[in-house]
């Protein structure tokens, strides 16, 4: 049973190559996908493409379409989500694809501190399950394979 | 033609209360619904309603999942979604609700400062229409009927 | 905003008339709808109208379809579902009901008494919210319109 | 024609074994899949990867998140279910998996022994197919190749 | 709770002005609708409207269109359908129509005689409730109400 | 039965004006929704209600959102629509909703004259039922009230 | 691009297996599912699988439901539905598949002889393509790879 | 991570050849499918398969509904879908399936140049990426493998 995994997060830490390099060891078939992780390439992804654009405004907006085009292709791949906040950064990315997959039926695993209990409490409700690290998140795919 | 929308966004300002009376004003018919706006009354639905909670996060969960029911019943009642984020606080929330009724086919005006175009970036991409006021949203509900 | 509410659950008790008269008293656009609470009459509607059964399986097979079709109809008029389970039966039913309105993506409010924690634990984490009165379901209710 | 089937039903006796090791015999290009079937880790899952719970409701509901996470992977990838039901226990989550497989258009056998006939007889009718025996519904999968 | 009904079926006989007459003296909420039912009309409506075609296939294609666009549309506004099967005839529509009405989720009440029991096992092991008179499928219309 | 028709197709000839007044001459309860059809206005409100573009490429996207959600929003309101092709024009926008209209299950009645057979061939066949002239379709709306 | 091809319709003429021959010649990537060819085997399933049955009506509903389930299973594997009508024979389960399958937007290929062109109109109507013989079938399966 | 592309767009220039080369240089694992590209056969499938048929309109809609059964079957087994736009024809076509593709949910990059701009304005806004040239659009599929 192969299943593959959509990593939605922050991109300014290393916790995708740290759960992908456990998941290795455990040999589990696990397939993980997830946003453009090099932040710079992703801001400037529209303007690289589609050439230089009038002002601010416009060059994000060139930059988010192709970064959704992104993360509708590989969540529709998806057999789960596994979003990670972190203390720092407004991540409303992560919210809004934490919200599209449950809203899509796909089990959604929360990772947050518990400095953010509060403000995340909906979205926490929501998710199948909340955890506060990594390796908890992993504990759980582990147990869809016991 | 009556149409209901769903205002999604913070509570700690009175924007929801202008948008109505000017909406009201106009004589369109227009349905407005949306998140509890007590604050005090969000945060403590759960424990009033089902009793006092052991700690933080279970209490934190009890009232978000009756949160999160008001929020299903009234949004599925929608034909759109406004969407408002402010400079301050988290909003998870509002980006949760603003994704939700973008997977759900509902079509969402985002409003936000300009200080928030590049966080906002994506979920401003795959809103239909993002503007800067709430009288602007208001003359986008008046363009439907013009 | 008139919201109907698919009431699921034994049918042994009154709970639905409490449910209903305290809900007339509050003056909310509620309608309420539900199974055959006539037990006897639902058992026996199979050979009322098609005739009688050549054996209890099928004079059980008879009367389900009709129960199954009645069902089917008045939930999909439902915004929301509450859904009873008391200490005595097996209520497999209920556990169907509330299971169709989850997957269907109607609201469910879950009501259930202490004893039945362990039993009832994986549907009580699908519900959006779990109470164990009927009072604290109608305390959901008004939630949605203040 | 690959075929995943997901065995929903009682884990205190060993059906499922019998299934699959009959299943393997025939040579058929079946994959199973299901709940967890060690009861005590099942019930113990939330506290194991989460850490300890305050008091029963939150550990019970701390491990069917993560068993409810686990049976909407597996039973999305299922192309039919089987849902065994036997003389004991309450059994709440076999009819809440059986409605689900239902409601999401998967073909359902439900296998349960005569003296069930009746408290089951409305998720009976639902069913695709209802058998008495673990060796029959195996037929009925066999059928499906000739 | 108003309903409305599709009748599906043969349009030979006036068993849709017996159902409707008697449904009136009971005073249910119940609207119904269903195909065109003069027969001269159904097959001249495209060349009545569209101008003559070049011969008998394009003629029954240009009828075609618009009799299924009619039945679209009314199915879509039914809350359940009815379909009738006579001795008579071929009624490959009326198997169309309670085919379309499952897959969508509508509940169906199949009326057939006796003689067509065997022919109509699928059909009737997919509807809800299958019966051999139209004041049989009238009752179980009353049952909902009950 | 209240029918809501949205009218796609050029904004540059009155043939909406000339549908709506012979419906209303017939009494029939239909409503008629359908875009902007004042041609400046439709191009100018992004600007208008947004504020002042970089370029022209900027100024249409501005409008076309807003045009884009009242589409969706009265489309979603319709039974059936009804799309128009001219000589003249490209009609891309007719295409769009034309085909949005089929893939959301909505009926369509396409218009357009004998010239556009052959460039239409595809979108005709897809089509419920395709005529020439404006009074043919009012016929068939006609022909579901009879 | 591996395409499964449903094969709907008569079982009582070798149509299946010359279209299945003739397209192995042509080394196309297809897989064939289809119903139960055995027509006696077909009718007695229920009573072979569940035991006997009280009488030909219980007997039938014993044998279609396992029919149903083995229909349902292979058509949601299929990419696309070749239905075939004869002269003889109601066929309803031909025409009940048929509709399944355009209403879960498969598309279909409508085999039916000249004689059948009126009392088929309407599901020819429906279909995406309708030819006489099996071998024109086969040619729209080839024009797909072409 | 393999991908299938629908190519939408027109058939009369060798963009397609341009795009599958580059691609297959890069050696990503896409697999590219799309509609009929040679034109006369495309024109004349309806005829060459089922008959000559009596006039141009019945000619077209033969052709078309074999058009359109290609076109679903293999739209449906793509992950994203690009429609290219050149400056001649009216390419009716590739408006109805971008837009097709949208309704669907499945992620659209549009290529146009420079002079359609205003008139393709609303699908531009409806599509996740616009571009002018074919290279821009394979940057885009490569960025999702990045």
């Amino acid at each position: 049973m192969e299943l593959t995994v959509y990593l939605a997060g922050e991109i300014h830490s290393d916790w995708r190559e740290q759960l992908k390099s456990k998941a290795a060891e455990s040999g589990l078939p696990l397939t993980f996908v997830g946003p453009q992780e090099n932040h710079d390439l992703s801001d400037a992804i529209g303007e690289k493409i589609i050439g230089s654009q009038p002002n601010n405004v416009t060059r994000d907006d060139a930059a988010s379409g192709i970064n959704n085009l992104r993360t509708q292709v590989l969540m529709q791949k998806a057999d789960l989500v596994i979003a990670l906040f972190g203390e720092k950064y407004k991540q409303w990315n992560t919210a809004m694809d934490a919200s599209m997959a449950l809203t899509l039926n796909k089990p959604l695993i929360l990772i947050r501190p518990e400095s953010l209990v509060h403000p995340l409490k909906e979205l926490s409700n929501r998710a199948n399950v909340t955890v506060e690290t990594v390796d908890q998140a992993l504990d759980v795919l582990h147990y869809i394979y016991q």
